[in-house]
């Protein structure tokens, strides 16, 4: 189930994304101001902008899986120095195409893997802490973020834009 | 690890929301204007307002379990009449008390529950798809928009507010 909520999860909620920002550059074009705008807003002044929120949630979403894995050395580095909306569709669609090098079997181990961050000084938690406590919260938090940014400037965006299609089957 | 994903972890993002709220009560004290401002603010025009969002933050945990249980008729009732920060609070520790019932081997089927609910119009997802791609992201976002909105407002919350203590072991 590890599998199930991330990659192909991140993955469908990364679309979801990248389908939202073209939705702000929509909005832009019709009401002709730069969308680089959009990409620098904020909620509050000392709030990460658009830009930074989106370069999170592939982070989380990147170094969630690999840490999972027990592949963290091998991921993927990223400069965070995207600046302009083709360049984060193109870190979105990186950090998807990272996420389909990973099958179900990779994350055999997952739930027991002992997980640390240069951050925890050397403190750890569990994979499934990690997982359910961490990694879940924050993508969905940065995600959630950028929505947020891009529906109080207008942009027309609603829930069924950031859940996206139902694998629903008939009656 | 449908058991994690749900009643623990949702026991403690209700509690985080809780004291995020505590923390709103207290903006409002110190500039001296009424929390039902903040309770009642919203990031646009069409969007729900805070009160709303902690309502379906709470009904998604609630229904989320009972459904994944196949409990629903046994579900407590809300009204959604919550207009108070002591109401909304209590609505929070309602949502804890109904979770606090469940436990691990409530969840032994969960996975492959066939779902459905009326606004679905008969159409049905297994449990794991239903957790995956609609409580989860759900929870998490009306959370996320509680926490945006008080943000924005000049409450002084920020991510640890959000996700609460981790359960870190020393190294």
């Amino acid at each position: 189930m590890i599998y199930q909520l991330t990659v192909p999860q991140f993955h469908k909620m990364l679309d979801n994304l990248s389908a939202i920002l073209q939705k702000a550059a929509a909005y832009a074009d019709s009401k002709k101001f730069d969308v680089s705008v959009l990409l620098n807003s904020r909620l509050a002044p000392d709030q990460f902008a658009l830009i930074r929120q989106v370069q999170i949630a592939c982070d989380t979403a990147k170094l969630g899986v690999a840490r999972l894995t027990g592949t963290v050395d091998q991921a993927p580095k990223h400069a965070d120095d995207e600046a302009t909306l083709e360049q984060l569709q193109q870190r979105i669609r990186d950090t998807q195409a990272y996420l389909a090098t990973f099958s179900a079997a990779d994350f055999a181990n997952a739930a027991t893997q002992v997980i640390t961050q240069p951050r925890w000084e050397g403190k750890t938690l569990s994979g499934e802490e990690f997982l359910v406590q961490h990694v879940l919260p924050n993508f969905y938090f940065h995600i959630t973020t950028t929505y947020a940014i891009l529906r109080h400037n207008g942009v027309d965006v609603g829930k069924k834009d950031y859940l996206g299609p139902m694998p629903y089957r008939a009656a």
